[in-house]
């Protein structure tokens, strides 16, 4: 996978950098991108006549068309500075969102220009091949058996989880189908309609393979939900983090299910799914006698990062199967964290042990000494992650590669005949012959996968960062592991943080403590303030002053984003906030939401301790000056107020 | 829309070139596109520290990693110069491919360095706001109303297919939902289920209105599929042509429908739909109470380019409508010819009359005075499409954009309220003093489609494209009609080119007569063969001789691709290719299939009548050389059996 085994990376030459530092080489490289695909059109037959003459290309309509082209362009350039968000400087710190690798823009650049298309091989001879390879990579990262494992770029990690839906889906009603058939039922004989819906993912993989022996997988698939649609309610529940991405409700609503059967986890302390609680839902719904059509794990909440136990859901099932012969599918929602299970990977892809990879994270000097990172059951988290049957992992999250880019990894490819098709246009018969001689394979990922026609030039970005930043604890890890450090300093700075002096009111700053992952939660108290309603309308507004909501955020000197942690979607969890800040239990049962500024640390600039602390005193500078426009701002509205009453 | 209105537009200077003739150019704008965004981040807040010095970026790690990226990108472009299809050439004529535009290459690499993600206006500032006038664009082009009408980019058809489906999907259960609601069942009142199932499109959304003005559209909007999941079979058939993209079978299985309610409508003569069979599949599911869930119409098939008859698919709704008080979706699939619709509106966007549209083809030099094209009902078929509720159209298809581009525009953007949503960490509330002071709106795209994170660049390559390339005849007209003219020019050629002798063997070429668009079917005939199994093996041979079956792609003359047309897709219609090439009716009936070589011809090189005679001239002698090679080998295979047999 690493063509460089034995050299050593640095983060900073990965990226074009805040200050476009690497812009010399940058320029070179995406010079070379172009003017390869350039020379392999004009070498291409050059015996063929010009068709466009010197003469042509210096008629008044042709050099006005050019002119166009660049006045189009020059306008799309000035839109596109006016407003883009600087998501390359530390001075952004919110969405997950960071510079990309220069690999992968150059990477995507160089493919385009030849304009493949993923969904057949034969239009994609090369980028299919790199994105097979690229979703190999993702597995066996997550420790999947590469051998029997298959994952794949979507347009990103919705559409990725719709497709782990899809399967769980489609294989739930498999048993159902099997007993339907006359020839095939035998292989089910006995079971009830009960059983028929609570067998194992392996089993049900099984008697794929069977009726493929029979010759009637076909017949039998056709019988399946695929072929006759859903039957209401049948299927059973979703289970999904209280703290859900609105992707599944989408998921839910679109393949038929309906959103009213998900049940929603609870959160414990951390945000993470109650495991207690998990259990009692899971045994009450097997008590019912309602199927679970699958448990969905979060690896990286959207909104603090926190790091479902994934080792306590695979045992979960495996209780339930020997204690209750029932069983559930699971899929792991790691759009944002997945990346990171290159951190606990040697270079042989060996998950590494835990006192020895904290060991090595100090000599390699990838973690300064006072970091110990991760947390055990987050390790033992991503451990358990290829007991899962499918992951959605995004690399245009923290893969670092540019939008779009999301991507879903499978344990077992049998289950992609569930809802595989041909087209006889894309998909003409491989034959025998051609199998034996040419290179160029006849993969057909349109035929296996959700979407169809899709950019071949992703694929070539996801391949190259994955050759140049091996996803083991030296590549990815290196580059991941920045973001954590200098979380972990920021939440330490903010917790020793002195209050800031505005006029006669005084602001504290407080963090969400120790998250799992790099997402900071933190929020700005008033003293005094007893009303969590005001405190909320605070950091809405501080929000809105490090946004774009206060206009260009190119002149803005930091940019966060934020969010509101509800009863809704946290139940009582947030109320510890709350305390801390000395506010009543009254105040939060009134208003049960608090309101935090959110910020993935992504960025790779700060892993010096010495330019970290230089940013942290910039940044206290920056969230006094914040502090005094809002003050102002409330000091005119009392004044004008104050006229208005007079 | 178009910014240059008075200024001419020459049509070579859009492309690249087939020997990268406007490399200079490109470059330079190139160059433009990256530096202006290097521009960008050194000018921002010039007066942070350097984080990366001089001194780090000479150390050996540092060097190190650059050459490694700059092996890995010698690596990728070799891999793409072996194997990759040489699309920009008139010698490659199959998929739906040609050369991109140079501007929307460039404006996607221009954004792709903004990185921005067009999920949420917040993540995307600029390029949402593109995405959306991109839409309405092609919602112009289309005839819709932009006041009420919306469109979106999807990343590919397939999606836009699936989206399309979503609503009809959803919107069929919207009666149902409100007659079980009791504050909302006086709406509809007294009306029978199977009335409830069978009312206009516009009938329902007003019911949206209704309710919203009642505060009860979310409640009731959970007792729809969305919320409830699917009735098996409850929701009534999807019509689709029998030569339907797999798509749709992809469709029905993701949303919970079916593939079993999938009716397939029967082509004719000309393998458009056949207006009459559908007529009666329609009266015949009416009578047995059956619901249509949608219908679904093609504007250029995949394997024939046919266009289907849509302006009586409209009148088919109206006089159900009229006669029994029953109607239905109606969705276009417009992924290959959406695009045409551009040739028929003139600089004003109005839709020109038939004798006019003519006329200025041929004053304004569009068309040669020698072809008259489309066809009346084909014209007919682009003036109704603004009747139709939705249309699937593909940028990166005759928008000679790069992928992924699709997209999907809707007549009447309340649909979208049966299936958008919201997520609180990306769409925050937009207070009333945001809205009113802010430039940037705060769009949510991600809310209110099926995708998520989504690349603005490919909104930004679309926009673009759109503002160089005038949705109109002199814009995009132009560039299409270069390939239709060459499509013509070819069946003219085939339809008199003298036979191929190759020693003692004599073959001839024909083609499918007339067709809709720019897709020519044509196959090779050897005298004297009665077999038409044979036929279809000489083709298909001839097919992997022509493509990258036999071998690099680069180096061959002449590329070209292939289908089937068979019983199950075309009923008995290939039967009048037989009987042209004098093959007995029982042949058809033995085999059912007639292999066919299928070029899209989109090539804008070949509008010139010199450059195509050159280019013919040399076709016929590389068809020559092919069919030698193909005796060469059956005399090689027949010799060798001689000597086992000896």
């Amino acid at each position: 996978m690493n063509n460089f085994k034995n050299s050593k990376m640095n983060v900073d030459a990965l990226f074009l950098g805040p200050k476009s530092e690497n812009a010399v080489f940058f320029k070179e490289m995406m010079e070379y991108s172009i003017t390869e695909h350039m020379h392999w059109r004009s070498g291409y037959h050059p015996e063929d006549p010009d068709l466009i003459s010197t003469v042509d290309r210096y008629a008044p309509e042709y050099r006005d068309t050019l002119y166009r082209t660049e006045g189009i362009l020059n306008q799309l350039s000035s839109k596109l500075k006016t407003t883009s968000v600087p998501w390359f400087s530390p001075r952004y710190m919110g969405h997950m969102n960071a510079d990309t690798l220069m690999i992968s823009n150059l990477a995507y650049v160089m493919a385009m220009m030849y304009n493949p298309n993923n969904c057949a091989q034969e239009s994609s001879p090369t980028t299919t091949v790199l994105e097979v390879e690229a979703g190999l990579d993702l597995c066996a990262m997550f420790g999947y058996d590469v051998q029997q494992a298959w994952g794949h770029i979507t347009s990103g990690g919705t559409v990725a989880n719709y497709e782990g839906l899809w399967v769980a889906r489609n294989i739930k009603t498999l048993p159902l189908a099997v007993a339907q058939h006359p020839e095939a039922q035998h292989l089910l004989n006995g079971k009830s309609e009960k059983e028929l819906l609570n067998l194992p993912v392996s089993k049900i993989l099984d008697l794929i393979d069977e009726l493929k022996k029979r010759h009637i997988f076909e017949v039998v698939r056709d019988l399946t939900c695929r072929g006759v649609g859903i039957e209401q309610g049948k299927l059973g529940k979703l289970l999904v983090p209280q703290s859900k991405h609105y992707s599944w409700m989408k998921a839910m609503d679109i393949l038929g299910l309906g959103q009213q059967n998900i049940v929603q986890l609870p959160v414990d302390e951390s945000y993470r799914t109650d495991v207690q609680k998990m259990r009692e839902t899971v045994f009450s719904l097997i008590e019912r006698g309602e199927p679970i059509l699958a448990v969905v794990a979060v690896v990286g909440t959207t909104e603090t990062g926190s790091i479902d136990n994934i080792k306590e859901v695979i045992k979960l099932r495996e209780e339930c199967e020997q204690r209750f012969g029932v069983s559930f599918y699971v899929h792991i929602d790691a759009a944002y964290a997945g990346y990171a299970c290159a951190m606990f990977r040697d270079e042989n892809n060996q998950f590494i042990d835990y006192d020895a990879l904290i060991k090595r994270y100090h000599s390699e000097g990838i973690f300064p000494k006072e970091i110990v990172w991760p947390k055990p059951e987050v390790y033992e988290s991503f451990k358990a992650l290829n007991q899962a049957d499918s992951i959605t992992v995004d690399p245009h999250k923290v893969g670092f590669i540019p939008y779009s880019a999301g991507a879903i990894c499978m344990k077992d490819k049998r289950i992609v005949d569930l809802i595989s098709y041909h087209a006889a246009y894309v998909f003409e018969e491989v034959q025998e012959k051609q199998r034996k001689t040419d290179k160029v394979q006849n993969v057909l990922l349109g035929s296996s996968i959700m979407e169809g026609s899709k950019s071949g030039a992703t694929a070539a970005a996801v391949w190259a960062a994955h050759r140049l930043v091996p996803l083991n604890l030296l590549g990815y890890g290196k580059v991941i592991a920045a973001g954590v450090t200098t979380a972990h300093w920021i939440i330490q700075e903010i917790n020793q943080c002195e209050p800031f002096i505005i006029g006669d009111r005084q602001f504290s700053i407080a963090a969400m403590p120790a998250p799992d992952f790099h997402m900071v939660n933190f929020m700005f108290r008033e003293s005094g303030n007893t009303s969590l309603e005001k405190q909320n309308q605070l950091n809405k507004r501080l929000y809105e002053l490090c946004s774009y909501a206060s206009g260009r955020t190119y002149s803005n000197d930091f940019l966060t984003s934020s969010t509101s942690l509800t009863h809704e979607e946290y139940g009582d969890t947030p109320l510890k906030l709350c305390r801390d800040a000395h506010f009543s239990d009254e105040e939060w049962q009134k208003v049960r939401s608090v309101y935090v500024l959110r910020a993935a640390v992504m960025t790779h600039c700060l892993r010096d301790k010495g330019h970290f602390d230089n940013y942290w005193a910039e940044l206290k500078n920056i969230f006094a000056d914040k502090l005094q426009q809002l003050v102002d701002e409330e000091n005119k509205l009392n004044h004008s107020n104050y006229k208005i009453s007079v």
